[in-house]
């Protein structure tokens, strides 16, 4: 995923603000704290999401001491889902490095998540006059732990639909890039007919990003993913290609059989992959991450024709194409 | 503490409505996520948070309408922090009822807690007016977060002192407890002058409350506290009267021995609970609350002279003389 890092080419001074902020903000007189804060920040993350609040700003009056805090912000929020996340999962590396749970247990991984989380809230107070941008925030906040809810309700439930998977990684992944890419016009001041196409855009990718993510679940090796390959069907996490695979594969019964158990074997899992990888799910969900690419790119037409839009463009086009 | 309920006579019928309120903010539609939350709701509390804001609001022009979002917040942050707790300490009940750890698991638990704080930011993002009540609340979460990583940092750990004590006392108690009673006064438009005291005041009664509760969790029994009496002792939490004891005892050595054991049996918590009964330290703890109840009681003297002022006054006397 690392080639990402080049549509960061233009803002990549300014991202380096934005990573020296970070580790000033969650600096402390706790040493315990500050330790994993720095582990954290170490551990590596594209900072995908202040990236795009930076684009987003760069659609009207882009000014770097507007943004900033928001995309301080959401990086802290986002790695405040990831912490967090890791609670739920127990998943013990993630990116190959082990995570703060596997170091520091449940209970730091909570209250450092929940840190992170109340960090950002003291940098969004600074927007006082775009009530709007705490406004959006809290909605996605509230939405995010909806979907984080929902998948751990949902795991192991064969009887889900499409739609249901939808409603999910709306919640767990695209809200939150969404208002990434709209809000950072918003610090700048934008009027709608900027930010909200912006939004559309970001609601978009972020959509195609999840399924793609999903995807490279399956399909992916260890090495490239930088975790085990089927980490979601081990949780019990029913993906679109799972879906469209317990509806069509012709060894349906077998998959519901393996998907539905608790505790998977190596081989159960292998198993699961190769009878989702045969029975066409892969080229499915392919097939639906492009139609939310071509959709992003359609809404960056109403945009203004400065060069990030091309920009914008070519990420989305490279959501659908990342190592795989 | 039940009684605590007779100094919430004058305030009852608000109280109720801020009950409705908090039941109709959690709904959503997942249903574990509902059934969660009013587990959580149906499991008790005083609403403390809640009724404080309301006392401080009553000092100038009250209106219900205007402390209700904040109220309904107060208790939802507390609520979060609560459930994010017992992620930590993995105690399996809380007030006798199971803990939502206890019955859902880790997972959950972490992501109820985070659903309950950001929902109460929404709440918050109704005082666009008032921004110093987002500013102060943010602070303080901060400042909780940092408090429950102190504790964890420091458990087990026999070299405390007194200062570090109220460091984490102060962060993971008296803060909210004092911005309730503050902001509620905000909230209605109160100047200064009015909203300090009240914040000074409730910082001093939060800090009396913790320590009160720190020496019931060795002087109690089980059966008035409703959870194992010396659970902080088996947590590893040092306490004042631990602290004290630590330094003061005869039977020094062996109370070294037994705080610092991680697996602590029955007998040797009572064999703990002895030594620090034995050695003035309930006496001494019992006299540091005391201060502060004297402190917050003279913050009140500044204050308009109207029948709340009474109310909290005697509220304050009662955090001393509860159930021991």
């Amino acid at each position: 995923m690392d080639e990402m890092l080049g549509f960061f080419e233009d803002i990549q001074q300014d991202l380096q603000v934005v990573e020296r902020e970070l580790r000033s903000v969650v600096r402390t007189q706790n040493s315990l704290l500050t330790e994993t804060s720095i582990h954290l920040l170490n551990a590596g993350g594209k900072r995908l999401r202040p990236a795009l609040s930076l684009f987003g700003a760069k659609f009207y009056n882009f000014n770097l001491e507007k943004v900033l805090p928001l995309a301080v912000a959401l990086e802290l929020i986002h790695m405040s889902s990831l912490v967090h996340d890791d609670v739920v999962d127990a998943s013990m590396t993630r990116r190959g490095a082990p995570t703060v749970k596997a170091k520091w247990g449940n209970s730091i991984s909570t209250h450092i998540g929940t840190y992170f989380f109340a960090r950002s809230l003291i940098l969004l107070a600074r927007y006082e006059e775009t009530p709007l941008i705490s406004k959006i925030l809290s909605d996605t906040s509230v939405k995010m732990c909806e979907g984080e809810i929902q998948q751990i309700s949902a795991s192991f439930d064969l009887q889900q639909s499409l739609r249901d998977y939808l409603y999910r990684i709306k919640r767990k992944t695209a809200l939150l890039i969404a208002a990434s890419v709209q809000l950072g016009a918003v610090a700048c001041g934008a009027p709608r007919s900027i930010h909200l196409p912006l939004r559309r855009y970001g609601h978009s990718i972020g959509m195609a990003f999840q399924i793609t993510d999903d995807i490279l679940d399956i399909v992916s090796n260890q090495g490239q993913l930088g975790k085990p390959v089927g980490g979601d069907l081990r949780q019990g996490i029913i993906t679109l290609p799972v879906i469209y695979a317990l509806a069509r594969s012709d060894r349906q019964e077998r998959l519901e059989e393996l998907v539905h158990k608790v505790e998977k074997s190596e081989e159960e899992v292998q198993e699961s992959i190769r009878i989702i990888r045969g029975c066409g799910a892969i080229e499915y969900s392919f097939e639906i991450a492009l139609k939310y690419i071509r959709k992003a790119k359609e809404e960056l037409k109403s945009l203004p024709n400065i060069p990030t839009r091309l920009t914008l463009s070519s990420a989305a086009d490279f959501v659908g194409i990342r190592k795989f």
